[in-house]
């Protein structure tokens, strides 16, 4: 019934079907919101007043004693827009309508609460004066006249907070608002509550027109036809004496998921007090609040007196309470957060809604409602979020800690977790502070990072960074490490020179300690208790299910054994990428390494890839024989060579010492190796090609480790990967390389093994000319980061001067580098899948980029037909459930 | 007949056919190739030795007397390879085949001249040798043994050039030749002409299969089962005595294209010796021999005596060719140019082809031929091609000073056209020096040159760079001028502090006088006449021609009046790209545009815009006047901010003075809008939704512009373009903000005018979405710049680092940002067409890249349906020759 009801509409109409207590209330319906604007307000009146009428006697009738526009006894209503789908932008509510000079007094004698009497009537009056009398200012900079009016008064009475004034200043208000009203409008503000009624309606439809719902729809393609429907609902008020209270609960544990009703309810008060924090809310169950109390070390004795729960103060509600939070968790089929008030001893519910909970909290819930037989295997996979797993997996702040702190700044959440640390500013010194001692809690903060700062990153425990976005280097590393880190924090200034880093005025010397949520992005002052990640058996079961339902392979990115160790603990079913630049930035490779990019001659690069090759064949030997009996991508050399370079001129002397080079050549070299727009330059197999003897020392690498391995009885699944092809003849010069490179290597070591030779699909040509790269690769890996990149024309390393902009007015609805763009870049995925097939029908096809672990994106890789989705080693669960929810969602 | 006999045999036959001499000879057919390596060689000869037998009967009948291995009269020949398309990595040809010990003495006798015996002899070894017998080392760095012996000789005789050896060195050189075979080989060389025949035939059916030749192949999908011929033909010889002679002609004069036969000769001597340049050729007309004499200030008597023409010396002979020549040119309908030799007396033809010519003279015979009724309408257009017809429109190196200069290095010919001038290394000094003296001849030499250079760039006579492609900015910019401009030449090592530049060691002063090609790409040491450009009547009459013929429409890209009036003067049909960017630059735009730069609110950046807008709405109206009544696109602002910031300290601390801003602001302006990859970064229409205000100020200026035209009685045909949309929201939130600056600015005009608004499709995205992007864009245009740059991932500005290898290496065939990639770049143009037409099927879309005159990239254009084609003002010309060539074509 959501098309002719909105989506609140049918809420409360679902929830009295089944017997739940709501106040009672109609709805009229979108139709008529249609009606409308064809025909206008005063045909449409005619057309529903009596129907009006008659759904407000019902319920006054439900009531039981207050009617509408009734001098002795009024009945008050409240009045929402209800559209199908939630619309900001559009009108929400008015509260307390029927409200006049007479029934407010009434109302103040029946609560015994004059204060709260007035206090509703001044809401109403401004509610209604702004929004249906439309005398809030358009313009957002421009003060509300009715919030003059507070300022005015305030002054004169000379307090601070509106709860400071008392019922006779609210009267004063309420005269002068009218006066205001009158001024404005030219009227009197409307005293009959049926002109007031028919003004709210009207005025819900009209705020479907409005330019913030116009613009809503149009970026969200929600059609305007759909119309709004309204919703009269009558007012209960928990607030009415001893005998009412309001609360809010849960039907589980929302922090540990644990099956245990539990919630917090104010006696005589308003909904809005209970999360106010003025009073303190009391526990409702007896278990609850003995249990607070002992936290709180407070006697028994005190706590009945002061503190009791409902169940001992109201206990007829409280039984209510218990009976409605089973029906409706049952009704719903999953953990349920209430709102419910109780007015003069009768239970109202207000709302009841699934409940938002911890990653530990859903995986607890869906497992127990798996067990007890509520859920069917694949509904428990769909009942939890992917993303939200990850908390499991992680270090998190101890949430009392948490409370205290002060935030300092906020970035990018780049890596979850969570970390505190004394600020670091140079890698070198991370490194150096780590070894005089391996405790040391760190924090590496920089503008930006690079390859270089690997090892300092590694030791230190959390990255903050003031540029960069969600797939910045500092992110990519980091999510890879499973390290926590903050980036793109533009409110940083960071001074490395004097080793200060400067915020909002505030300095941050190198040694102060701060802290890193990298699941939300903020930094706070000082240090805060961390606990560490338990994902416990529970976990464990769903991923089994997962497993089960999952159609997509899920692999991990991983460059180290360690990482390879991780991703095989979290159930990666192979390497998608092993990145094997990485590898060159430890200290017994970058010699080498360096000496092969300052040859002139083939031959001198030979000499010096020949001393790489034993050091590389070993880190392939350790990583395969974790990775033993799954397939591992080794993706050859993809950075511009100036990456393996010192850039300042510290470093380049040090180079210079150790190396005994000139320096002169070696900034001679980082010149010549200087690019304009390094992301579009000379890398990946640009470089293979210009350097083929790279790709054979790789080839050599690789299969070496394999044979030794297999001697020793581990058997290894090596798929070598090209990158950055854009071109046939690249894939196809560097096929002929690895093959012939791998005969030698067979006929040498007297023994050959199976392999495979793929390409990266990162630039858009690769995809577009599909069907002939596939003449040469034997599988696709989608580089979509990169893809994402060219696609779009964005750098990620720039993206954060106009991105915020760009989602901020709807531009783009969510990051094209977190979310895969399934328009464009999307597009080019699948055309690419499908043109690869055409060739070759059994071509393996997946991705390799940041979205592997991003579940939409997961869920897109399952519909057009990917083989695997690879992503950083801690993404591995929450890839895999996407991967199972992908799989439940299409079979359904 | 090319499926059988090759290119080369068909040639031939069809010469013969037609009644022309030439040696006579016979074909052995490709399908002998293809049993070859069914059956074998064994197998094959036995096949058609009868046949090949006999037809050696019939060429020794034609040549009257000489039999082939007859000891007393030997016919010598030569074998050729001759597949169906010209394939190097093939064998080529082996002459004098039929020489033997015995037959050399003969030859010798018979010539008179034994020194020229002896040379045929050991060349002819030599080459059978190395071909035939398999002597020539695979690997290139080897030395050839034959060369070997001959250092070996020289040495011996203390001489350093082969000419300088005797007959009887030459004989010692065949013994010592002879004897390396018997050692290399285990046999004798061949001393039986039918043996050296076979062997020779043989050779060249196994050189299809070599492994240069199957690469080729590949690279050129050039089926296997095509085959080679082998062509065995008498050989002739010009230098039997003093009735022997031979030269090459001209049927027209290919400088010129002038109507007169002409050519040169040389009496009792070899074909290489007139190109050789040891003897001084003679003139072959009369007419001609008399003009060189006048030139060279050669008396009458001298000339008769001393080289006088082949009119004069063989007049039966000259009656012959002449009378052949006329055929030849009838017969082929084209301009040719002819090798012949005259033996005792008597003409052969070696040689017939279409001559090559300059495009002056190209113009002019394609025109003359048509008038002479040799050629229709459409086949004359068809017959020049279109990238000749440049040389036309910019001025051209004196031919004679050319022959003297020096080439110091050389870059890429980013700009044609020729210049001269003293080296100046900053575009402010070209400023001074030019105010100083307006005649000053300067050449710019930047490492890059930046926006900051233009005004420099604008009064030199041409432009150096060490970096940088075709399409970088010294290029692209250089070419909109028309002014000659060489870049990316990596030799060069400039140091600015010095003022010097260094190539290969040599020193070159700021002030020397160097001078550059900006068609071949070479820079000359000192001074060059120039000779300005004269398109003349048969341009013009081609122009009206390719206009009447060409399908597509060419405009041009043009930023100022005068690039304007250039363009419309070429033939332009509107204006494809107006960028509004290089306007900002001049003197008095820079200091508002960096205020709105500077400004950290909306309200100063709109004062700053209000400052600009008069401004430009001036630059706007002096274009829009010279394109009255055509077309106008303007591109809003398109690049990054900081490029109109100074990047050195001395420029800052001037803007710091000039605009009274701490010069520590204008740094931490510089810094933070400085990016990684900044052709990926905050540019375009990301700018623009960023600050509103500016298209908003644009706008403005563009219609302001239209509308105060108007009132004077002129009418313009303004269009507004976003660059770099690549999302609909995009282009819808800009369509949002020019329609409504629109509206305001008709309102407040009193009258209102016909606009467009379209979208630059440059990111891949936004081909790839071309159907959503229609909903808001009434035109697209391909900035194929960048998105070919997007669509490869390859940066124009660091492309030189591997671009030239993988040309080289055949990954690339052709320079993707000279010549359109059709295959990537193009689907996606043809793609987004299609897609964009189902949405609006009157959609108008054109290219308006570097692309747009490229002669292959319009015929692209001209196939996929796109409706334009924009290039610069002096590619015009070019770009409409080629669209009617590509609609002439199409249309058979």
């Amino acid at each position: 019934m959501r098309e002719l009801l909105g989506g609140k509409g049918a809420n409360l109409a679902e929830m009295n079907l089944i017997g739940v207590p709501v106040p009672p209330g109609f709805t009229i319906t979108t139709e008529v919101c249609n009606e409308y604007y064809i025909h206008g307000k005063d045909k449409v009146t005619e057309t529903i007043i009596d129907e009006v009428r008659d759904a407000m006697h019902r319920v006054e009738a439900a009531v039981g004693g207050a009617k509408f526009a009734d001098n002795d006894n009024p009945l008050l209503v409240s009045v929402r827009s209800g559209a199908r789908a939630s619309m900001p932008g559009m009108m929400d509510t008015i509260l307390n309508l029927g409200l006049n000079d007479h029934a407010v007094e009434v109302i103040a004698k029946k609560s015994g609460n004059p204060r709260f009497a007035w206090d509703s009537y001044r809401r109403f009056v401004q509610m209604y004066g702004d929004v249906v009398l439309g005398l809030k200012p358009e313009n957002k900079e421009a003060k509300d006249p009715f919030e003059e009016i507070i300022d005015e008064i305030k002054k004169e009475k000379r307090v601070a907070l509106d709860t400071e004034l008392s019922a006779d200043d609210l009267k004063e208000l309420v005269t002068r608002f009218k006066t205001v009203v009158r001024e404005k409008t030219g009227n009197d503000f409307p005293t009959d509550p049926w002109q007031q009624l028919w003004g709210a309606v009207m005025a819900v439809f009209d705020s479907w027109m409005n330019d913030r719902a116009i613009l809503y729809r149009k970026l969200n393609k929600i059609p305007q036809e759909w119309g709004t429907a309204v919703n009269v609902q009558a007012m209960v008020f928990g607030n009415m004496g001893e005998k009412s209270a309001t609360g809010v609960a849960f039907t589980r544990d929302a922090a540990t998921g644990e099956n245990i009703f539990n919630g917090e309810y104010l006696i005589n008060a308003q909904g809005e007090d209970v999360v106010a924090g003025i009073r303190t809310p009391q526990q409702i169950t007896l278990e609850g609040s003995r249990r607070w109390a002992k936290l709180q070390d407070i006697s028994e004795e005190k706590r009945k007196a002061e503190a009791p729960s409902l169940e001992e103060t109201m206990p007829e509600a409280y039984n209510d309470l218990m009976e409605l939070q089973q029906k409706l968790e049952d009704h719903y089929r999953d953990m349920q957060d209430l709102e419910f008030t109780i007015q003069d001893g009768k239970l109202w519910m207000l709302q009841t809604r699934n409940a938002k909970r911890t990653g530990a909290a859903a995986v607890r819930v869906a497992m127990e409602m798996l067990n007890q037989g509520i859920l069917k295997e694949d509904e428990a996979v769909l009942r939890v979020e992917p993303e939200k797993i990850d908390e499991l997996l992680h270090p998190v702040f101890d949430l009392e800690d948490l409370h205290k702190v002060t935030v300092v700044t906020k970035g990018l959440p780049a890596s979850p977790g969570a970390a505190s640390g004394q600020i670091v500013f140079f890698a070198e010194d991370a490194e150096l502070r780590h070894k005089e001692d391996s405790e040391t809690q760190l924090i590496l903060v920089r503008i930006e990072t690079s390859p270089e700062d690997l090892r300092g990153m590694n030791v230190a425990q959390g990255i903050l960074t003031a540029r960069g976005g969600m797939t910045s280097h500092a992110a990519v590393v980091a999510r890879g490490m499973g390290k926590c880190c903050v980036s793109g924090a533009n409110g940083l200034n960071i001074d490395y020179k004097q080793r200060i880093m400067t915020v909002n005025g505030k300095q941050y010397r190198e040694g102060e300690w701060i802290s890193l949520n990298g699941s939300t992005g903020e930094v706070y002052e000082g240090k805060v208790k961390t606990k560490p990640a338990e994902p416990g058996d529970d976990f464990k079961k769903l991923m089994e299910l997962a497993g089960r339902y999952a159609h997509l392979q899920v692999r991990a990115n991983a460059d180290t054994p360690e990482d390879a160790a991780t991703a095989r603990r979290f159930g990666a079913e192979g390497i998608g990428l092993c990145r094997t630049e990485h590898m060159f930035f430890k200290e017994d490779k970058i010699i080498p390494m360096r000496e092969m990019i300052l040859a002139e001659t083939t031959e001198d690069r030979r000499k010096a890839l020949d001393k790489l090759l034993p050091l590389q064949q070993k880190d392939f030997e350790e990583i395969f024989a974790v990775m033993h009996d799954l397939p591992v991508i080794v993706r050859l050399l993809d950075p511009p060579l100036h990456e393996f370079l010192p850039h300042n001129d510290r470093g380049q002397e040090e180079m210079s010492q150790v190396m005994n080079v000139p320096v002169r050549i070696i900034r001679h070299k980082v010149e010549s190796l200087h690019e304009t727009n390094p992301m579009l330059g000379h890398r990946g197999c640009r470089l293979a090609n210009t350097y083929p003897e790279i790709t054979e020392m790789q080839t050599r690498a690789v299969l070496q480790a394999v044979l030794t391995l297999k001697k020793k009885g581990i058997n290894s699944i090596p798929e070598i990967m090209v990158p950055l092809t854009g071109i046939l003849y690249e894939m196809k010069f560097q096929e002929e390389i690895i093959r012939t490179t791998a005969e030698k290597v067979f006929l040498e070591m007297g023994d050959r093994i199976e392999y495979k030779i793929g390409s990266m699909i990162e630039v858009p040509r690769a995809a577009l000319t599909a069907d002939r790269i596939a003449e040469s690769a034997e599988f696709f890996s989608f580089g979509t980061n990169d893809l994402t990149q060219l696609t779009y024309g964005y750098s990620r390393d720039d993206i954060s001067k106009f991105l915020p902009i760009y989602l901020d007015k709807g531009i783009l609805k969510t990051d094209p580098f977190q979310v895969l763009d399934r328009k464009g870049v999307g597009q080019l995925i699948s055309m690419a899948a499908l043109k690869g097939r055409t060739v070759r029908p059994l071509l393996k096809v997946g991705i390799c980029g940041e979205h592997g672990g991003e579940p939409s994106s997961v869920e897109f890789c399952h519909t057009v037909g990917l083989n695997y989705v690879s992503c950083s080693p801690y993404r591995v669960p929450v890839a895999r459930l996407a991967a199972a929810q992908a799989a439940i969602k299409s079979k359904k």
